[in-house]
């Protein structure tokens, strides 16, 4: 296996990127962990307080991370580099840090979006702009919410890479007491299994702020994994990963944490809020919100039914009203299941 | 299709049995429903109130259902009959009910237990009880919370039997607004979805009460449902159930509601009180309390790792504390996913 790293670089200092900059920083309490934000106060909050009272509110974090605004800094000589900025701002800031990421890094992925316009999965977007092989990204995913794993709460996710052996190194420099990653190659399941949660989770959000119940809601969740499913078969991805924890896991987690910001974006949806309201409210972005049309246009383009984030999509647009999303969820005629897709 | 039948017999009158009987009263206005009840005072309350405020409190019943102690009365003349009464009692009672029951009648189980003993299925005990034809046995399984059902939230479900015929003409007969019926002919998996899922959820139920996250909860309904659908295959079920409203569907809506008996009882478990005195506090079976160990024996008999399962047998048989739960469903050495078996 390759050597572990002088030093690791996790770009980005939300609510993800710091967690998961945590978990490294106690997996390896020997390498220096520089977490680069765009944010002054947050960069000098995490150096002088080991915390980041912005986005991880009463978490104190090891002696090991530092931070800082400047990219170059965090980027030199890191031979791991991590990941974590809104997804649909992810191309042009690569364009500006290639010159600095080392030509033989491994690059991670903790981002779970589709890019509008390109509808390129994170890992492709990575590759397109750094130009470095698709062996050398790998993608995190799976049931992680970040305030549960920042307070240490017991954790299983997936690290994906087509190169299994740069899968099991980034494993084995993220494995924490509370953190315990297992290694895939199917990085396209990995990859769709963590954008279209985000998507379903708000249509289960939207059936929460309309007050139905849990058989609803299991229901949309259920055809909701179908349909990611019949999305990540078609793009080569594998059944399996989707009905492990980067599918079905990180689904279920998203869909049942009121700590999930599209779960929570939904909700508002249902109760009657406006688009603009629910954006106003928010302090993170709800990806699902941004990335909702890109797998709707995806879909479409490979001829993929997706019943429910089209629905998603068109109560976004303004074009359905929330009160018939659920309606129109369970209306179908009477007839086998296997027809449904499922 | 067949006609539809004359009358209609529903035997329990337990909340589910209370609330299938609506479903069929609200859907078939014209046809008289006739539910057997073990207990004089809830008979008379459906009859003279049309409710049964001791399992369904708050829920008006459709006028066409009348309910009886005399199941001689209930079952004279039904061609569909529907049985919903505790899963360990309905071999002795079928031997009681074989006569009474039409030759050509069609029985459906809204039954989710493993017979402790002899691991049979509920169709499985119809079957040698009754001597009919598994042509002419169905079951019923889904995302059904009864509770929910009465309030008339929508609801799907899955309606199996091995004769596809049938299982079209019993959905007909139980589809009302609020009640969507899918057809399989898969009745295997439809009944393992239903039996596995209460001892996950009692596996839930104890992390909760244990206060882990959901993250945690997560990874265990996604590793649940895993197991649950290596048995099924194992017997010969579809792994298409299992992803549908009968296998994941029924899992999730039992393990997110705290309208679940099974969840409550794990929850109960979790915060540390002895399996006796969770009992006290039910006033209804928690099913999974009992199929745990059959569902145990089973897997065993037929070689199929079902780590989860076993952990709750351990816990109810007192050789495990609540506390060493969690961290055992979690401890696994670092390790590609696939070897996991999901």
């Amino acid at each position: 296996m390759k050597a572990a790293p002088d030093n690791i670089a996790v770009l980005g200092a939300g609510s993800w990127g710091t967690a998961f900059a945590k978990i490294v920083a106690d997996a390896n309490p020997a390498i220096p962990i520089r977490l680069w934000g765009r944010r002054e106060e947050v960069v000098q909050d995490i150096n002088a307080a080991h915390r980041n009272q912005a986005y991880l509110p009463g978490i104190g974090l090891p002696g090991n991370i530092s931070a800082s605004t400047d990219v170059a800094e965090v980027l030199a000589g890191a031979a791991l580099v991590i990941i974590a900025v809104p997804a649909q701002s992810l191309r042009p800031q690569l364009a500006g840090w290639r010159e600095l990421i080392a030509p033989d890094a491994v690059v991670v992925s903790l981002m779970k979006g589709l890019e509008l316009g390109t509808d390129s999965r994170m890992s492709q977007v990575i590759a397109q702009e750094l130009t470095i092989p698709a062996e050398r990204i790998a993608v995190v995913s799976g049931p992680n919410l970040a305030m549960e794993i920042a307070r240490e709460e017991p954790t299983a996710s997936v690290i994906a890479c087509s190169d299994e052996e740069i899968a099991s190194w980034v494993a084995s420099l993220c494995t924490a007491a509370y953190f315990r990653p297992y290694t895939n190659t199917d990085v396209v399941g990995v990859e769709i299994g963590g954008i279209v949660k985000n998507v379903i989770a708000l249509a289960v959000g939207i059936c929460e702020g309309k007050e139905m119940g849990d058989n609803t809601k299991a229901s949309v969740i259920t055809r909701g994994l179908a349909e990611t499913t019949r999305l990540a078969l078609a793009l080569g991805g594998d059944a399996e990963t989707m009905a492990g924890l980067a599918g079905l896991g990180d689904l279920v987690a998203t869909c049942s944490s009121p700590l999930s910001r599209n779960h929570t974006a939904g909700r508002l949806l249902g109760q009657g809020l406006s688009l603009d309201e629910v954006n106003a409210k928010m302090t993170q972005t709800a990806e699902g919100i941004k990335s909702g049309r890109a797998v709707y246009d995806l879909a479409r383009k490979l001829g993929v039914d997706m019943p429910i984030s089209a629905a998603v999509v068109a109560v976004l647009a303004g074009k359905l009203h929330v009160d018939e999303l659920g309606p129109r969820l369970l209306a179908r005629e009477l007839k086998s299941e296997g027809e449904l897709g499922l």
